[in-house]
């Protein structure tokens, strides 16, 4: 292909009409028009989602004359030059060109790779700062800035070398952690340099990017910002549909330490929403229970704006997850009341660890929130079960997850003081004997004890996951751990005993 | 929302026609109307199930008048009070108000919260009645009754304690038991109390329910029946085609212990139901191969009325699973014969245990069906299978099925005899010392080969589940496991040899 | 029913038109009328399944007439005999009669039980000829063939008993490895007898079939072709539609071995993909990036004839997976160099083994393709990533599998080196010793980390699988398990070294 004959596509696409929805249809920039010239041929797989999105179909300024409800542009002030075209390729990839580090000049514009959240929040304003207050934007320093779990990913990652009989332990390098941990938690992307490819249109040159590419959480984008709305909306359909489905959360809620999309599916709601979502109106704003949708997926619950038959509104819209949820049930040795903070490596436990509780179990002074905050998020929540549910079961279900906390924190003290023990008693190497918490085999015992089955078990029995809070990596599993962490606790004993 | 508001909206629904389906449409109750007033906004889920339902579009009347074949309705008599109205709230809620525990006044009626198997059989005789000859039935009592699978519970779910450096089991609680086992198996749902509540109608008085909200296969219901139909017919949709959905078997059927859902997803019939399904008739009765469904799915094989081309039945309904089972091949250590009764807590083995065979593999000498019986319930199976595929295909299959049977049950012999050395020998505390079976690590190393391993290897070889007979928790496990109880075995024996 | 029955019925089809579209339709051969005439009513489902199918709509004359890029006969000359009718019964089950050992009278025809890509080749002749260079049609020689991997088929499959304390392995027999290990990689079939059976039709005389069913992507058939097109294109629609979707990929590709279909519907892939096929085109061919489908399944990325837009072919159809495949990253210890040939078996690394790199990872001088091919085909490749990507997204990813390949395979150097001075310090039996390499638990410890967990850990960063790299069986367990290799070792080491 030529330049020549991308000009002729341009040129007749000019003249089919300049709508992606054809003739009539919403306007579309001229600097948009340029970037589709090409890239309808070059990335067509990309233009053809992004026309088949809401983005490609209206204005903002059609969008922002809905009614309160109905609406999903929620920046009260969009920016004349954006307001009365369709939101096309240029709109999104040229905003804010200083703040980007990763801008280049590309045919006539300054674009950059990588839109952020700061750049979706010149429409979606209310959205993007409810994301701020959500843990999962927080996701990159939550894992890397707090020592303890940096030493997790260290344990997990690094490259190991024999060294005189003993495994020693090298250190993890940024093409693992993007691949494995910082795949979901988010990358720090930085520009490293500049690149000449040769394309059709010519030798062009691009920005190079180290880690890129990536969707994760909490990723650190060239201009500061947290987090990627593509994450769950994904690019470039970014469509609602997409992520109110289960199978967008479950791309980082699925293995073993956090079974959420495994434990919904397995849940009289995963079998129904599987079994009739081809019905469901998946993108209907505001989303009405029993018309729109009779079986919830993980953003009925914890996240979409959801009204009843009369119009009243259940849930409101939020884009912090935690709004509804009071006690965090994953992701650390013990379930305890949300943080205050989405940043949670500020937590400090009684011990000095950087958790929300010491590990035998005693909770940090600071940093949780309040008995009246839990008691509020958790009636968040319950409005939406409410919907479908008799208060009875309502309460019935609470209560068990209350009582599954409970249980599950005091097996995990449990085997926190076995394994205290065996460092204390030098049959391990500790923290406090300057060596890692998870760099030996008895410690991976322990820490696989809280980190999937604990935290399976919850998950469990907080959305009626049955198995997966028995045999499925649940008390089974946690049970079968604290006897193996007894029996290789015992033996590494006596063998030290011997003379 | 007002009580005045709750009339208007009342009023309304009533000048607008009593009919769910609107004017024309069957008759509501007076009754049903009542509590339609208010749930429709109060629980708005829940109404809108409903009235999806074929209960709101039909009278049992209507349905009766159905051919044999197509017939849903099986009861010979409806109560007349019954026939001529369509299936609503008060229909199943204030039936046998004397028999249920869980009665209460509520508005102007007698209502209850749960209603039973018992409820249903007013109009479906029938597949009450065959549902109490399926094992599910009585899954409660086969699991509690059962002292060996007590014992199993207890060492699951009960806390433990640090007791003079060994660990001590405590009893498991009620709440522990109803989120892990007892969420498939069924609780025991009692009325402990009453309750008052501040709702939009004011204050009203509702049961406290233990045990509850439970959709268990053997639930033991407030009226003392056994069982609850919406754990397959998902309530309040009653949907044929949700039962027949894999997904719903895959509630309780998919963890290690029991992964028939995933045997059969990974299966050619699970590729082809789940690529194909959208376009099957699920609601068809009978449902004819072909041209309803060309991909069974679990109902399909194992319950549904299924018939030919010719309208030929193939298979007749069936709510006892196993009318089309020759053989236990999941549940216990050894596959075998099916057991005559539901109620498999009275089995005895030779050695004593509560079980289809002792632990060395003999058969009980009484309890399980005849040869002549599995030959029966074989040809029942294959009836089904011939609708599709060839003769020397159903038979190949069989007799590969037979085998691994016998292959597992061989290899669960030699565990069984190394954990029984291992009890003699004093290495391990089994039963015959005082001890239980399930609470030593070795002892958890031995149930999971055969709890997890030959189970899903049998299962896998049932419904050609490939790697689930292999590396998906199949042969390799086994085989692993045997080994990795040969070493703890080993060792023991070794360390206690020592002076 | 009767043969009269059966002659009526038959008559019936014959007065109504013979085409299986109907009257107008084209035509279906005297022979598969014959077949349908008992068949409709014998085996429905499978009649069902044909009569939907491309075969029944169309005859080869037609389906050649397609221009190139749409037509999906590949063979230049359709025999006359066959080009005029539909592709039924009789045009499959009755070719090349003399070369099927499964040949049988069988009413007045001559039929085969078990057609084969011979038979297929007739009319698909590029594809079946593609396939021969695919490793899947080798599969069956690949393990069994292979002298290391036919110990492990042994190791995993062989009943045991206990001989003087010792678990002794005896020999595996073949039903239990066509249950396991070849009802994916194929089992051999072969006649061994007949049978007479009664039928609807009177006594009939049928063959009796080794091996039979299977659908292994490597079955050596009865007329000496290898390989099942069956096993993708699932019988008797085949449809390419079902050769699309990852659910037929995944009934191999699924288990802790090579979980590429799990990982895949982990990745936002597999998201989109599961979110939105129920409005891709899945049947269209060629199949157009953006039009047809806008997420990839197996088949979009690794077989299938894709273009672009502008009518482009981004990726040519081919039946050899590997020609878009540069590395091969699972199913043996360490990631390398595609092999040239097909056929695994011949491979001869430096150290004798039959593996494409000793057990140190030291590359074999012969037989893996070369640096220019491997660049080839990572072409191939990324032309269909850069329909929806651009290029610097795709070299990122590239280059992060690459990291990845280099970085477990350091790992399972590491682990061998720990095995390897087990076996020769006398702590395990390893084949140097005589013994098995995988028939100790300490063996088997080492054979996970790089069977299961090296493989997941690629296969991850390959498809963006998220957790299957980190803690679903990735990189954690990878970790773990080096470490439980090096407390086994260490603990023998000292048990060994007691007087």
């Amino acid at each position: 292909m030529t330049k020549q004959w991308f000009a002729a596509v341009g040129l007749a696409f000019l003249l089919a009409g300049a709508s992606p929805a054809g003739a009539g249809g919403p306007p579309v920039s001229e600097a948009t028009q340029g970037c589709l010239e090409c890239h309808t041929s070059v990335t067509p797989g990309i233009v053809a989602a992004w026309r088949a999105s809401a983005h490609a179909k209206t204005t903002p300024a059609q969008a922002r004359k809905k009614t309160a409800l109905a609406r999903r542009v929620s920046s009260k002030k969009i920016p004349p030059s954006l307001a009365g075209t369709v939101v096309g390729c240029a709109e999104c990839h040229t905003q804010n060109p200083q703040a980007h580090a990763d801008s280049f000049a590309h045919d006539a514009y300054t674009v950059h790779v990588v839109p952020s959240p700061r750049d979706c929040a010149t429409c979606h304003a209310e959205e993007a700062a409810q994301y701020q207050h959500n843990l999962m934007s927080q996701a990159y320093g939550n894992l890397m800035a707090n020592p303890l779990y940096r030493s997790l990913v260290a344990e997990v990652l690094g490259p190991r070398r024999l060294a005189g009989g003993a495994l020693q332990r090298l250190r993890a390098d940024a093409a693992t952690r993007a691949d494995a941990c910082l795949s979901c938690h988010g990358t720090v992307i930085k520009v490293t340099g500049h690149i000449k490819r040769q394309t059709d249109m010519g030798e062009m040159s691009f920005p190079v990017l180290a880690g890129w590419p990536n969707q994760g959480v909490g990723r650190i984008n060239p201009d500061g910002s947290k987090g990627s709305c593509a994450s769950c909306h994904a690019r470039h359909r970014f469509s609602i549909a997409t992520a109110r489905r289960p199978y967008t959360c479950g791309q980082c809620h699925k293995g073993p330490d956090v079974p959420a999309f495994k434990v919904w599916a397995a849940s009289k709601h995963g079998n129904l929403f599987t079994s009739a979502s081809q019905g469901f109106n998946l993108t209907a704003v505001p989303w009405q229970v029993g018309r729109d949708f009779t079986a919830p997926s993980c953003a009925a619950c914890h996240v979409s704006l959801v009204t009843n038959s009369d119009g009243d509104v259940l849930a409101k819209r939020s884009h912090a997850m935690s709004d509804r949820i009071d006690t965090r049930i994953f992701g650390a040795p013990y379930a305890h009341p949300h943080p205050q903070s989405a940043d949670t490596s500020r937590l400090k436990a009684p011990d000095g660890l950087p958790l929300a509780a010491s590990l035998d179990g005693k909770p940090a002074a600071r940093g949780l929130i309040s008995r009246a905050e839990q008691a509020k998020r958790r009636q968040n929540m319950q409005a939406v079960c409410l919907g479908c549910h008799a208060t009875a079961v309502v309460e019935g279900q609470f209560a068990r997850l209350d009582h599954t906390v409970r249980t599950t924190n005091q097996v995990v003290a449990l085997a926190t003081q076995i394994m205290q023990e065996a460092w204390r008693s030098g049959r391990a190497r500790g923290p406090a004997q300057g060596g890692s918490a998870f760099d030996e085999y008895i410690e991976k015992v322990w820490t696989q004890l809280w980190l999937f089955y604990a935290n399976s078990t919850r998950l469990a029995s907080a959305m009626m996951g049955a198995d997966y809070g028995a045999f499925e990596g649940g008390r089974w599993q946690m049970t079968m751990s604290l006897e193996h962490l007894r029996h290789l606790a015992r033996k590494a004993g006596r063998q030290k005993s011997r003379p």
